[in-house]
């Protein structure tokens, strides 16, 4: 495992692939090696990119690309968008777009599935993308669906979040009752070449007056025809500007440590939910066999402080 | 409280919608509530309808409560679905179909949002759906949108669940990669007026053969034309078979355990967050301000050690 990480720090991608992939899988190994490589990363720009199916996030993402690669800089993509091309979850998607960057060196593109990741989708993003960023990559993508709790979680992993609309309806206020519009740093309206583009803006600058009054960043809107690769410099220069404002104000630390301590949070409840698992068990069968229906509310109440009780009470600990 | 659940349990619909309105709203004596009212639960046959936007879930529900209400059925319906009609969710959902059951006193229809229910939406629709049964309804619906992790775990509360599909390509591919079809008892081909039907009956029963293989209950596949009442009949004919199979085979009293192990875990995990959070936060702080950044792997595991030996070494436990 030692091994694996010094190649992933090399940048080497076929490592990074095995490192995901043991993420991925759980592997005995990952827990070392994601240790290993934690103070390695912090380096990378992490994007998350949200929208709905049909907003056109992979084209997006894609002549993204184009302007970094021309720039010099490595991309990492992490795909978890059901629909998105680059997850290969479309089934009538064109693969011709990824075809692109298949050849290049400096594009690292992984798809994360629903299903696979024993540790929740969103753990397993989160580790992926820091393997990306320890690997030395300029930047990582994240694309993700605008729906769900595991997405929304995976998006407040990200330095900088982009929302991609298109003229159409609806949107913007799903993406606000989801809680997007809130963590949303830029709002990229793609297809721009529809009607119904001054509309939208209106709609998406109306609802920010709700959500981002108070905050420093007001989060800037870009119009894009991204198949056309129209409005890609103007979006990668507004990324970048978001990408300064969090070091300069200190926001970037700010969010790194909420983020941790969320994660810290969660991992600790993990361990302990590890240790109470056959308590619950135990005690269920036991009700069970009694004909009993346990009730929860007072049942978890109980068990806990049994559990506590027992803790105290044990050898090894007190002392 | 002693007197709102008791009008709950009368039936009354304006108790009833009071008491949910205390659990989104996390009432103080939303626990009391809950726990006076959890004994008298488990006589509805709860009943979770899912499928993307568009397959038609908001018209079938409504045909299947024109039957329930001929059979003198009483229904209740938990709408999370954010484009369903009876959430209040789309722009341009129709109402008017709403107004079928406006006037009707054996049906009560309830929004849930995904935004505004403190103790997480899946735990909010739980204890909503409690709260419906305990008021002597004889059918609780709960429509989700298909996606997400929070929406799969309210499908797991619901003795029977129906996936609702349509012919349209691509739906089902994702209702499997989402983990739907392990869950789904019942298939709804919902527009069987459309071309296709055949082809996505082929696609559900391949993929039947995938996750279907080892269980008792054979998911049936329905087809109907909801919005013309067509196969209404045989929906309710086939969600009754399926809860009967359910008594019958014991699998209900299984799920129900598992359920509540769930929840239990759930519910000790919460408590136990409640305690460390302070802990985690001053930690957090501590190494901030030494310009340190936790790795959150070892941090993690050093804080739980640490807050069960604070517990073993407090008084109060231990003896």
């Amino acid at each position: 495992m030692e091994q694996l990480a010094e190649r992933i720090l090399k940048g080497e991608l076929r490592a990074l692939a095995r490192g995901i992939t043991h993420i991925e899988n759980d592997h005995p190994e990952k827990q070392a090696l994601l240790t290993t490589l934690f103070s390695r990363t912090g380096e990378a720009h992490v994007i998350g990119i949200t929208g709905s199916p049909g907003a056109g996030k992979s084209s997006l993402v894609n002549g993204l690309i184009k302007v970094w690669r021309k720039e010099g800089k490595t991309v990492g993509v992490v795909a978890v968008d059901p629909t998105s091309p680059f997850s290969g979850g479309a089934l009538l998607g064109d693969r011709v777009r990824m075809r692109d960057h298949e050849e290049d060196e400096g594009v690292f593109i992984r798809s994360m599935g629903t299903r696979g990741s024993l540790g929740g989708l969103s753990e397993a993003c989160k580790d992926a993308i820091r393997l990306m960023d320890a690997s030395g990559l300029d930047l990582v993508i994240v694309e993700t669906v605008g729906v769900g709790q595991s997405e929304l979680d995976i998006m407040k992993v990200a330095d900088t979040v982009a929302l991609v609309l298109y003229p159409s309806g609806g949107d913007v206020i799903q993406a606000f009752k989801a809680g997007i519009m809130e963590i949303a740093d830029l709002f990229v309206i793609n297809k721009a070449d529809l009607p119904g583009v001054g509309q939208l803006k209106g709609e998406v600058e109306d609802l920010l007056h709700l959500t981002a009054e108070q905050k420093q960043w007001k989060p800037p809107i870009v119009e894009t025809v991204s198949i056309e690769g129209k409005g890609m410099e103007e979006t990668v220069r507004l990324l970048n500007s978001h990408y300064h404002h969090l070091s300069e104000s200190g926001e970037n630390r700010e969010k790194k440590i909420t983020q941790l301590e969320t994660e810290i949070t969660r991992r600790m409840k993990d361990s302990f939910a590890g240790e109470i698992s056959s308590l619950v068990a135990d005690e269920l069968q036991r009700m069970a066999k009694a004909g009993e229906t346990p009730d929860p509310y007072e049942t978890a109440e109980t068990l806990y402080e049994k559990w506590k009780r027992q803790l105290a009470d044990s050898p090894g600990h007190g002392n």
